[in-house]
């Protein structure tokens, strides 16, 4: 068998069946469909539960920006099947990807779909699990670490800070073709001192000018944060009126940020640290008196 | 040793430490702290950074809502602290939180501070963080999953769905003694078709008062989601303007949303449809053709 070649990735599913059987945990079963959010892209942010039906599954559909290196932990002889929906790239619709899920869980098999991020946070997990349901196909749902809060950590930017946000909204710049997406943005503007935007590069601009319109100041801080929690990863720190010009230039996939939590980066900012030297700042938003523990 | 006497929780950390080491993935070292989020409570929630660094701590300050089944992995010798913060509990303060991290750090341990969900999701990582940079220590960010998105997709509410919302708001109830958080609650009714409510069980019915003069829907949906999660998961699905008294009789831990998502339950509930049998309903929404892959 295969495995006799790849005595790692042959421990390393049993360890993890061991692991979760300590821990009381189900198993992805045979006709079962497990909808699991693979989270921004470093492997270390993955869920165990993840983890396991990747060890587990017959099949696998990935998507296009889920971390190739997460295979290892695949059986040799699972199939692997790129499910991925990139702009301008052929790639199947949801309703054929609905359709092989079903079809294949009904061959008995044990499947995983992988999704980039958390499966319910603009990745239509719901449509997905909708169609499984209409099917009559058993399924779970594992959530994953979203890119708007755990990549942004990965950049040094808390998406929550005391004394700068209670409220923070996340919304998408995708659905909706030529124009930004319809909805209140002086509301959005007015109702959370911290925005993040997902899928939105495109509209980056009009979006900035929008909020702008409805009393933000240009001048505030909005960063673009590429390929969050990769090796490649890298953030452009600008103003909300430099937004839309600096993230056409930025690397795909990208997440969006407008708010004073940006300048946290500079004193929070631990991949650059670890990474780079980057000197920290303790008080980067220069207004507070931090305790001493020396 | 006390390995001697649990294979199994030594085992797990052998077989941990060469995942880990088999994804080229960094291990927690001494002199360093590692602030992870151990997610909304279901041990399979929690990540792989977060896992390999409850095996490898010397040390483990844990919240209060971080599940103790996490330590079947943690090493015999390690040294376990309470460090939860629970309304009406004596607890420490951030400051002394802070202070015996980079006390332990300083001392050349390795240090593992888990947090409930997300660290940077109203968890007050931040400060923690920061408190780390002036003292000069080194650390790592791991989020997890915050209870807002997983904790709702363990009751079947995705945060998000295609033309039902393009934004989501979360809030936090606390850091506000006595009334309301004071936000332009105004403007988040009108920006947000679906809101979640951390920590907001006591200031639900002033929050719903709120919204409902804002203009929202006294009739719209709202659930609360307690222990999410958990074995003893419980969601109670309300309207907006009964949210207060529904909250006010729920247990803690409490999740809150309010938006038309809540109806995807119906739908979605797929731990209600694996431990107790409900019979999902494919069209929640009451308006969706979807494609048929049978």
């Amino acid at each position: 068998m295969a495995d006799a070649i790849l005595p790692l990735g042959s421990d390393n599913r049993t360890a993890l069946r061991r692991l979760v059987e300590s821990l009381n945990l189900p198993r992805l079963e045979a006709g079962w469909v497990w909808l699991a959010g693979a989270g921004p892209g470093d492997p270390g942010l993955v869920a165990l539960h993840t983890l396991s039906a990747i060890a587990e599954a017959d099949v696998i559909f990935m998507d296009a920006l889920v971390n190739r290196d997460l295979l290892t932990l695949a059986r040799p002889d699972a199939e692997i099947v790129d499910s991925g929906k990139r702009g301008g790239k052929p790639s199947p619709t949801q309703d054929t990807i609905s359709r092989r899920l079903i079809l294949a869980a009904r061959r008995g098999r044990k499947v995983l779909r992988l999704k980039g991020g958390d499966p319910f946070v603009f990745g239509r997990g719901g449509e997905e699990a909708l169609a499984l349901v209409q099917a009559g196909i058993p399924f779970r749902v594992v959530p994953g670490v979203t890119a708007g809060i755990g990549g942004l950590a990965y950049a040094g930017i808390p998406v929550t800070h005391r004394d700068v946000n209670q409220a923070v909204t996340f919304v998408t710049g995708s659905g909706v073709k030529g124009t930004a997406p319809d909805l209140d943005w002086h509301a959005i503007a007015r109702g959370s001192p911290t925005i993040v935007l997902y899928m939105a590069r495109r509209h980056a601009g009009a979006i900035a000018e929008k909020l702008i319109a409805a009393g933000r100041n240009p001048n505030e801080p909005a960063a673009i944060v590429s390929s969050a929690s990769l090796e490649q990863q890298k953030t452009i720190v600008t103003t909300l009126a430099g937004l839309g010009e600096k993230a056409a230039q930025a690397d795909t996939p990208a997440i969006l940020v407008i708010g004073e939590n940006v300048r946290l980066a500079e004193g929070l900012d631990w991949l650059g640290a670890a990474r780079r030297g980057r000197k920290l700042d303790p008080d980067p938003l220069q207004r507070q008196r931090l305790s001493d523990a020396g």
